[in-house]
C-alpha cells in the first residue's frame, strides 16, 4: 500500500527562500511568516497523511454506488469529508463575510496540492465546489452570494460545473440545454449535461449547480449561452430547504480511475434555475470557475506525479536486485538497492526534478493571482493568463508520464492493483483530458493567448525571464555556467518558436496550429526552468550565508543541474519541430488516412 | 465499443515492396507470392475482426476468475481457442513433423500482430506456449519433443514460463525454488513462482510449464539455475495424461490490463519435474523462449497502438466539434470533424507513422530471424540479438504512448470504460513492464549488446544503414531531402553516442549506463527512420512503375515524409542527454533523494 508524506519543507523553500512572500507588498503575504505557514502546512499535511490518504484505496476500489437516484460515496468519505469541514479547510482563501479565512491563494494553493495528491477523487468534491463558489462571488447578485455562499464556503453544499453535453464538449456553441424565462425572473431549465463530477453524491444537503443553456430565442452559438445557478434543492426565502428541483442523476460512468469520485450523466427537467451574470455572457462566467479549475488541474499533475514519485523512492531504497556496476554498495545483503542503477536513478531524477520545478511553478502561479486579486495588478493578471493553459497542459502531460515511469520503478509489481501504483496512473489519465483536453490548452496558448492585448503578456514574458537572468547571473561561473545559459538558450528557442508562428501564421494558421503542442510543452520547459534557476540561486544564497541545512540546499542544486542539463534541452527538438510547418501534418487527405 | 480491422494491404507492402519476400534466397520464402501471402493475411484478419476481437471487451470486463484452485477464462474464450486450433494458427511457423505448417516467421509475425492487436490477453495463451515449444525445440531431448511438442504445436495443451519469484525478478541469481534430484533422472521441483501469465486456466488438457530451480548443491547465483518442464498433469509413456502433478494455482492477480489472462502464483511442491537442456544452464535455454517472447512484446506495443489508432481515427472523421480556421469543411453540418484540426491530425500523424514504421521494423526483425534460422546466417542472427532489446524496448514505450495519444482524441470519452480506449492504454501498460522491464532492455542493449562479439554487430548494423543509404540515394532530389539527409544525421547522432559510450563508459560505466534509456530510444528512431527510407524508396519505385494504387504509395510517402521531419530529430536531444554522463544522474547521495 502506498504511503503519503506532504513536502512541506519544499513548500516552505518556495513560500520563503523564492518568492519571499513576506517581503511582497500584496496584501495579506505580510502575515505569512514562516513559522504561521508551517503551523498551516503542516496541519494540512497531518489531513492528507492521515484522513484523506488512508481512503485513497477504498475510493478506488469500492467507487461510487448508483441506485434508485442515490449515488453513495466509498466508505470513510462521509467521516472524512466532515473532518474537513470542521478544520475549515475549503474556505481558506475565501472572504471573511462569508465564512471563509480570507488567506492568500498561495496558500491554499500548497495546501490544496497535499490534499490532492492524499486523494484525488476525494478533493474534487471540494474543489469543484470551490469554482462554483469564486464564479457566484464574482458574477451573482448580493442575494445570490448570500444565499449560497455562506453554505459553499463551508462545503454544506457542494458545487459543479454543467457545460459537456453527449454531441458537444470543447465546441460549446453547440449547445442544446434551454432556459425557459419564468414571470418570477426565474428560468426552467431543460437538457442532458454529461462528465459532471461531484453532481450527485452522499456527502452534503444540497448540491448548486451552475449549468450552462441557452434562453430561448437567444442568439445561435457561443454568444447565445448564459450560465445558471441550479440548486439540487430549492432555497427557500428564509435560506432553509424547500421542494426538490429537476434536476437528477441519471447514471454515473465506470471509468478508468478517480473512482471515488461521481461522475455523473445529469438530466435537468424544468429544473428552476437563477440567472448567474449577464444573459448570453455564460462563457465569460464560466471561465472565472474554468480558469481556476484548470490551474486545479495542472496542480492534480504534480500531486499525482509527487505521490507516485514518493513511493516509487521508498521502492527503489528498499528493492534488493542487481549489484551496483562500479562496485558493490551491501555486502551484507543479497543484492544491492535498486537505486543504485544508473537507469533507476535517471527516472528518479526526472520525477523529483519535475516534481520540485512543477510545484515552484504552481505556487508562482498563485502568486500571481494574489497579485491579480489582492492589489489589482493587470499585468499579473496578464501573466497568468497567459500562463493557465501551460500549467493545465504541460503540468498534467508530463506528470501522467511520471506516474507511468514511477508505477516502472516497481517492475510487475507496478501492475498489479494491489500495489497502488496503478492507480496513480489511472487517476493521473483525466488531468490530461478534463477541463479543456490538452490539445485545446494548446490551441487556447497559441491561437489566443499569444496574441491577447497585442502580444502584451508574451512579451512580458520575455522581459521577465531576461530581467531575472540579468538579477540572478554572475553569482559564481558555476552558477552561469549550469544555471544561466541553459535556461538563456532555451527562452531563445521559446522566443524563436513564436517568431515562427508570426512570420508564417498569417499566411497560414495552421503553421502555428500544428506546433501548438510542441510549443506548450517548450513554454513549460521555460518555465520549469525559471524555476530552477530561481530555486538555484535561492540554494545559493542559502549556502553563502551558512544554512545548517547543507545537506537540503546542496540536494536542491544537484536536482536543479539535472533538470538544467537533462530535461531542459527539449525546447530545442520542439523547436525543430515547430519550424517543420504545416506541411507534413495536414498533407493528407482525411480520407486516405 | 472499439473496432479492428487488420491492415494486411500495408503488411503485404512490406513483405513484397519493401522486403520483397519472394527475391530473397531464405529458404522457405520462395513460396511467399503475394496471393498466398494474401489468402493467409485475409484469412488470420478475418479470425482476429470477427473471432477475437469481439471478445477483447469481455475479456476486460469479465476477467479471469479463481476458485478452489480452478481458473475460469471470460466467456467465449474457450470456444475462440477452439477456432484458432482448428485453423491451425498456433503451429504457423512450426517444424511439420510436429504438426506444424512450417511457414517462415516474417508471416507468423505478419499473423501475430493482428491477433494480438485484436485481443492481446487471449493471444498470450497461443503465445507463451509457442515460447515454450521453442525452447524444447531447441533444447529437448528426442522424448522431451516427441512427447510435448505435437500437443503443443496444436496448443492441445499449453505453455508457460516460470522465472520471476516474489523477491527476485531480473535478479534471477537470487533465486529459492529448488530441484531435488531423484534416483530416476527426474527432480522434485518445489518452492513460488509469481506472475505466470496463463498459468492455469480452463481452455487446454494440460499446461506444460518451463521452471527455472536450483538444483541441490549448484553453484551460488545464475550460474546454478537450471531449466525443467514441470507439467500440470503429469504424462504416460504412452502419451496418454496421468495422475496431477504438485503444480498449483494459489491465486490470481488483480492487474491493471490484460483482465482476460490469467496471472498466477504458481506453487511447486515436490512435483515431478525434467531437465530442459543442461544442468546450470537453464538461462541459455528459457533465454531461447525469451528472446522469443521480447520480440513477441515488441510487436504487443505496436498492436496495440495499431488498434488504439484505428479508433482514433474514426472517431476523428464522425465527431463534429468545431470549425477549420482555414475555411469550413462541413458546411452542411454543424461543425466540422475532428480530423480538420492541426493538433488532431499532429496525433494522428504521430500514430499512424509509429505504427506503419514500427510494422515494417517488426517484419525485418522476423526476417532476420528467418535468415539466421532457415539459412544458419550467424550475422543476422547477431543482428537481431542487438535490435531485440530495442524492438522490445522503443516500440512498447512508443506505443503506450501513443494509446494515451489514440485516447484522448476521444476527450473526456477516452476516459469512460465502456467506449475502450480505457482498455487499450490498460492493456498495452504491461509490455513495457514483462519480459525484462525497458529499463532492463536498455541496460542489455548499451551494457551487453553493443560489446558483443567485439562490438561486430553494432559496426555491423551503421554499416548496413550506410549502404542502404548508397542503394537509395539519388533516386531524385526530393527524396535524398526528405529520407536520406535526416536518416544520415540520426545515424550519426546514433553513432556519436556509441562513440561517447566507448570514451567515457571504460573509466566509468555509469557514463554509459545513465543514458542507456535515451540510447535505445535514439537506436530505435533510426530503425524507424531506415525502414520508412526504405518504405519511401519503395512507393516512388512503385509510383515511377506506374502503379495503378496511387493514393497508397503518395500516402506512404507523405506519412513517412511527417516521421522523418518531426519524429526522427528526436535523436539529437538524445545525444545532448547521453553527452551529459553520470554526473547530474548520479549525484545525490540516495539519503538525501
Amino acid at each position: 500500500m502506498p504511503s503519503y508524506i506532504a513536502p512541506v519543507k519544499d513548500a516552505q523553500f518556495i513560500l520563503h527562500d523564492v518568492l519571499k512572500v513576506t517581503e511582497s507588498d500584496i496584501p495579506g503575504y505580510e502575515e505569512l511568516e514562516p513559522d504561521f505557514t508551517a503551523a498551516i502546512l503542516n496541519e494540512a499535511g497531518k489531513i492528507a497523511s492521515e484522513v484523506l490518504h488512508p481512503l485513497n484505496t477504498v475510493g478506488d476500489t469500492e467507487g461510487c454506488t448508483f441506485e434508485n437516484g442515490v449515488v453513495r460515496t466509498p466508505t470513510g468519505f462521509k467521516d472524512a469529508f466532515e473532518q474537513v469541514k470542521e478544520g475549515g479547510w475549503p474556505g481558506l482563501d475565501m472572504p471573511e463575510e462569508y465564512g471563509g479565512q480570507n488567506m492568500p491563494a498561495v496558500v491554499n494553493s500548497a495546501v490544496g496540492e497535499f490534499f490532492s495528491a492524499a486523494n484525488q477523487a476525494f478533493t474534487m468534491y471540494q474543489g469543484l465546489t470551490h469554482g462554483a463558489a469564486s464564479a457566484i462571488l464574482a458574477h451573482g447578485s448580493e442575494e445570490q452570494k448570500n444565499t449560497y455562499l455562506p453554505k459553499m464556503v463551508s462545503c454544506e453544499w457542494t458545487g459543479t460545473m454543467n457545460l459537456t453535453e453527449p454531441h458537444c464538449g470543447t465546441d460549446l456553441g453547440l449547445m442544446r440545454t434551454k432556459a425557459e424565462p419564468q414571470a418570477d425572473g426565474s428560468y426552467k431549465i431543460s437538457g442532458q449535461k454529461i462528465f459532471i463530477s461531484s453532481g450527485e453524491h452522499d456527502m452534503a444537503d444540497n448540491i448548486i449547480h451552475l449549468v450552462l443553456a441557452k434562453i430561448t430565442g437567444a442568439p445561435e452559438g457561443i454568444k447565445g449561452v448564459s450560465l445558471f445557478i441550479v440548486p439540487k434543492i430549492l432555497v427557500n426565502d428564509d435560506g432553509s430547504l424547500g421542494a426538490r428541483n429537476g434536476a437528477a442523476c441519471g447514471k454515473i460512468e465506470e471509468k478508468m480511475g478517480i473512482h471515488g469520485n461521481s461522475t455523473c450523466v445529469m438530466n435537468y427537467d424544468e429544473a428552476t434555475g437563477y440567472l448567474l451574470g449577464e444573459e448570453h455572457k455564460g462563457m465569460r462566467a464560466m471561465f472565472t470557475m474554468m480558469n481556476e479549475a484548470r490551474l486545479g488541474v495542472g496542480m492534480q499533475g504534480l500531486s499525482q506525479a509527487d505521490a507516485a514519485y514518493q513511493n516509487a523512492l521508498e521502492y527503489a531504497k528498499d528493492r534488493l536486485q542487481g549489484r551496483d556496476v562500479t562496485g558493490v554498495k551491501n555486502p551484507d545483503g543479497p543484492a544491492d538497492p535498486l537505486i543504485v542503477h544508473p537507469d533507476i536513478r535517471r527516472s528518479l531524477m526526472e520525477q523529483k526534478s519535475f516534481a520540485e520545478g512543477a510545484r515552484a511553478f504552481i505556487l508562482w502561479g498563485a502568486s500571481l493571482i494574489d497579485a491579480a486579486h489582492r492589489k489589482n495588478d493587470k499585468d499579473a493578471d496578464g501573466l497568468v493568463s497567459l500562463l493557465t493553459p501551460v500549467i493545465k497542459g504541460f503540468l498534467t502531460d508530463v506528470g501522467y508520464d511520471n506516474t507511468v515511469k514511477a508505477q516502472q520503478v516497481y517492475g510487475g509489481h507496478g501492475y498489479i492493483e494491489e500495489w497502488g501504483m496503478s492507480q496513480y496512473t489511472r487517476d493521473a489519465r483525466i488531468a490530461m483530458i478534463y477541463e479543456g483536453a490538452n490539445g485545446v490548452q494548446a490551441l487556447d496558448l497559441v491561437g489566443r493567448k499569444l496574441a491577447q492585448d497585442g502580444g502584451k503578456h508574451v512579451m512580458a514574458f520575455f522581459e521577465l525571464v531576461k530581467s531575472q537572468i540579468a538579477e540572478m547571473k554572475g553569482l559564481d561561473d558555476a552558477f552561469d555556467k549550469e544555471f544561466i545559459e541553459p535556461l538563456k538558450a532555451a527562452s531563445k528557442d521559446l522566443q524563436a518558436a513564436g517568431m515562427y508562428f508570426m512570420q508564417n501564421g498569417m499566411t497560414n494558421p495552421n503553421n502555428a496550429l500544428s506546433g501548438s503542442y510542441d510549443f506548450m510543452h517548450m513554454f513549460g520547459h521555460v518555465c520549469l526552468g525559471l524555476m530552477w534557476a530561481r530555486m538555484g540561486h535561492a540554494a545559493k544564497k542559502a549556502l553563502a550565508d551558512g544554512t545548517s541545512d547543507v545537506a537540503f540546499y546542496e540536494t536542491k542544486l544537484a536536482t536543479g543541474r539535472y533538470y538544467m542539463a537533462r530535461q531542459l534541452p527539449a525546447t530545442a527538438l520542439h523547436l525543430t519541430r515547430i519550424q517543420t510547418g504545416a506541411d507534413t501534418v495536414m498533407a493528407l487527405d482525411a480520407a486516405n488516412f
